[in-house]
């Protein structure tokens, strides 16, 4: 029959404060949910930026501690960035992808392809510290799984990062690290409406609703610090978003 | 202060036929929304497939009548599909990305960068026919944006290809044509909460919105053929989504 399905909804998560290392980010989307008269329900995603889990657990190196290396220096050079934030950079990279026209691209150690393995300057102690990616957002997540199992809600969630992608201008939020969903909906071997195999193969489901979160978190300067999705139906799943990484042996544009 | 905002909605747009060349989908969507107690509003966001939309507008080639030329053949060996659809991928494409581990990566005449030009073998006429990418996406929105206002609704326009993208496993929806609503948010020289220049400079909200999109379109087997989005700002633009896409002369990944 023809007719609307749904709606999935989307809240964001507006904080007042600066995010300080220590903040239980659980429980106040717990409470900030409660307070809102929108609680937590079994079933829904909370989608958290990495920027925000980062801080809030401690993940900024100042920059004034860091001496940067001979390489770091001669890159520095290169990108038109400090030596000491380039010097995070190599220390939070497992690869180099790319050095080019004052882009550095690197693997980091989440294992995300991206510009500055994720390291931000942006909305840290006035630019003389910066955040660093959280080496296993996966196991966050699933650590603040459990904090909101424990509060009363049996929620999936996703740590997100904002990345630039080849071919296309502009850059959308991606799923990091996830617990609680499955990362990608596997469509092989499905039929279509007329009984073909279907062209496409695997949906990432934790990319989009890292994406669509995005439209309510907006840039960083408004303090939405994530977002709750509501009506996406979750399963559990062995694999989180690291699982989204394509082994660079099986990549056609590294 | 500390609050939810929002919540952005969407709903799935479920047809319960086989879309045919001629159908008016401006009408389908207009009259689904009202019939399901949603009528559509303005500042909705109507989202479309683009291989709904080429279905309805009649953008299929039937196979028995291509004739592959020595070119399509000699790559129809190495990529493993029929040398007729090789032919269809060929005419439309602009230019051939890559070829490898069977693997087709062109760049269509809508401009997009993709697997087979986004040439669509599954769900039409069994597999005698293929979809092929409307080639101005951008145009078709601006014009089912009129008819949208035509019928009492202005709302903005999307039409999505869903893509693999280097980096990372599985697909996400792309836009490939909008209208009346900004491609990307451009942040460049806006401030963060302590006065630094933001890290993120373009966020690609039109991508976001696609992505988001197909969380409840899912796949095409089960005949959901777009969605409805609101709650997100729209404001017209003179650009469209086909500027999302970077020149490749200033591509690192190409």
């Amino acid at each position: 029959m023809t007719r609307l399905t749904g709606p999935l909804r989307i809240w964001g998560i507006k904080y007042g404060g600066m995010v300080q290392p220590g903040l239980d980010l659980t429980q106040l989307v717990f409470d900030v949910c409660r307070r809102s008269k929108t609680p937590l329900k079994d079933g829904d995603i909370v989608v958290l930026t990495h920027t925000v889990v980062a801080k809030a657990e401690g993940h900024k190196v100042a920059l004034d501690s860091v001496t940067p290396s001979d390489l770091a220096r001669a890159i520095a050079d290169k990108v038109a960035k400090p030596p000491e934030v380039v010097q995070v950079i190599l220390e939070e990279s497992k690869r180099i992808v790319r050095i080019e026209r004052h882009h550095l691209i690197t693997q980091n150690e989440a294992g995300v392809v991206c510009a500055n393995s994720g390291v931000d300057q942006s909305n840290v102690d006035g630019g003389r510290s910066v955040v660093v990616v959280p080496p296993d957002p996966d196991r966050i997540a699933a650590r603040y799984a459990r904090r909101f199992l424990k509060l009363g809600a049996k929620v999936a969630v996703i740590v997100t990062d904002t990345l630039g992608r080849p071919f296309r201008i502009g850059e959308v939020n991606f799923a990091i690290g996830s617990y609680g969903i499955v990362p990608f909906n596997d469509l092989r071997g499905k039929k279509d409406l007329t009984g073909r195999k279907l062209r496409i193969k695997r949906i990432a489901t934790a990319d989009e609703i890292a994406a669509a979160a995005e439209l309510v978190t907006g840039s960083s300067s408004e303090g939405v610090i994530g977002a709750v999705v509501r009506g996406y139906p979750t399963r559990p799943s062995r694999k989180g978003a690291s699982s989204l990484q394509r082994p660079f042996s099986q990549d056609m544009f590294v």
